[in-house]
């Protein structure tokens, strides 16, 4: 494990030590099997092991309750922005709040299946800022509410989430699901992309209130359909199984530190480390309004474009990769997101003064 | 390496050690980069090499010409079940050929998109038999004809293409691909789970004219559009990561051990080894007809549904696995695809013949 350096990429991004042992140690013979897990039929018993171990530890970690459903699916949480309004619109009709580049997506998406409004959009403020319940009104007659939950561009995360009454909120978690405890109950569907907080890229998350699981548009492909995916348990067809073995070793993870609760504080003292120092200095301008940001991703800039490159660059010869903001907005970002030691937080500290005292 | 079992299993299904040995040996820093590469960024510099050497590795092996475009999409063959009538399909019409169980779900999912005609369904000889060119005729004005090109459930195989002209040729090729020369210009558009021949559960590719590249079903969602994924090649979204990296790695392996000239030699000697086994016994009954017989999927059963059973349970115990049939058929099969060297097969037919000794 020497030679490692500090992953702070957006996603697909780093994974715990303890994780990474446990995948190399058990490689070529998982628990006695003969094989490597990668080998396995997905309908094995060793397998049908792994795969219920992971969903039964997810249930544990975020207290699921016994009226919603998990699913592994394929496609990534993009191929959930087109599996939502397929599988929920029934009323053609749903609203859409845009806080950044990925729900942006996910309604352009969702309108191909149904009328989408737009009921917040932050392009004003350069998606800078979370809107308040205040700043929210819902339409009528509608299917559900979907928000991002956390904007890794921008660096923006909604810190409570908005009462929609009886219209079930869909939240895309990708790149803060199990990063701090929430209440499943407010929520009619979870989705998330592995990639960033829980796994290795390849596999969407979906957690999702039974009740909302019925009819499908007709042009559904099946690996869509959630009514197929409850039926068949997630294997309508070969489940993407080395991902679902990886998640399920960084929720093992995850409960052996202590579980969300651990998670959670190291992520508020992580990010509050970075944010403490942004916010006493006057070299690098934050991005995210205060009350809106992010525990996940912390975005800002240099004084100029060139020199957000050179900070990128010379992070990179120490160790400190993938900083660049994405190729959208620019500038920097680090995504310290469960993975990320609070000992790469301060070594980035560590840099980012000195390299502002070099150019300041 | 030691106490592996040899695994028999339609899939997912083994890996060559020589993969393993290199997944295993770079799997906490690959090439110097201090990083995992299931933790790497799909854009960064490291991965994009990976992702284009498995590009260029697929192109080389299969002698793919400058005229098809190689893609690697989430969802499996059972997404492109769905992806090929959604992209091809501009008369709304096909020709599907029924050999087995994965070709029907093919025409099933068809159906939601267009009319799909059935030409050939072998049904009545329960899918032993793969039909000649004085079987088939194709109806007028389809967009394609769809057939699968191995099946594994009843261990068929087509040894020959039909000629359908100036129609499109759709071929399901997952447990078949990279087994044997084929000629790419044959065909329009080859599609393949990668979890069999060439790599793990979670990836297809897809191999297409590039003509055949344009507007597809406005209900497709983004992950499944071929145009989208060509202007983005294959990266829409993050793709699955690791799995493209493991099916570079298989065909770093295919590419050492000397092609696919090498591997179809290897190929052929296993299966004609099981078969001529078969031929010269009276104890197991093979499914195949002879002149349809599978290189990659031997089936066959024993005198009773109980001695099968035990069949199966036996050779579990001397580390032959997985050699229980398929649910929907039951008996035995004995999956050799790439990675399967022939000392399994020759302790699988030893066993065999101890086993028929037992029970005659």
């Amino acid at each position: 494990m020497k030679d490692r350096v500090y992953n702070f990429a957006a996603g697909p991004s780093m994974l715990a030590d303890e994780v990474l042992n446990e995948l190399h140690d058990e490689f070529f013979n998982y628990n006695g099997s003969g094989m490597a897990v990668m080998e396995m039929s997905h309908r094995s018993k060793e397998y049908m092991e792994i795969f219920n171990e992971a969903k039964g530890r997810l249930r544990r970690i975020m207290e699921i309750p016994e009226e919603y459903e998990i699913f592994f699916m394929h496609g990534g949480a993009t191929g959930q922005f087109a599996a939502v309004p397929m599988n929920l619109m029934k009323k053609k009709k749903a609203d859409y709040i845009i806080t950044g580049n990925f729900s942006k997506k996910a309604a352009q998406e969702a309108s191909k299946y149904g009328e989408v409004n737009i009921i917040y959009d932050g392009k004003e403020n350069n998606y800078s800022h979370i809107p308040s319940a205040d700043e929210l009104s819902f339409s009528d007659d509608i299917d559900y509410v979907h928000l991002c939950a956390n904007n890794t561009i921008y660096g923006t995360e909604w810190k409570t989430f908005p009462d929609t009454g009886d219209i079930p909120l869909v939240v895309d978690m990708s790149s803060d699901i199990l990063s701090r405890k929430i209440d499943v109950k407010e929520f009619g569907l979870i989705y998330a992309g592995a990639q960033k907080n829980i796994g290795i890229a390849g596999i969407a998350v979906v957690i999702i209130r039974k009740d909302l699981i019925s009819d499908h548009d007709p042009k559904t492909p099946q690996v869509m359909a959630y009514d197929l995916t409850l039926k068949n348990d997630s294997m309508l067809n070969t489940p993407p199984t080395y991902p679902i073995y990886v998640l399920g070793k960084v929720l093992k993870w995850i409960e052996e530190i202590g579980g969300i609760k651990e998670i959670e504080e190291r992520n508020i003292a992580k990010a509050k480390l970075l944010y403490d120092y942004l916010d006493h200095q006057s070299f690098y301008i934050p991005h995210a309004e205060k009350g809106s940001r992010s525990l996940m991703n912390v975005t800002f800039t240099t004084p100029s474009e060139d020199m957000d490159a050179a900070f990128a660059k010379k992070a990179t010869e120490q160790g400190l990769c993938n900083l660049k903001g994405h190729r959208l907005v620019g500038g920097i970002r680090a995504s310290i997101y469960n993975a990320m030691p609070i000992e790469g937080v301060e070594k980035l500290i560590s840099f980012m003064e000195e390299f502002a005292k070099e150019n300041a």
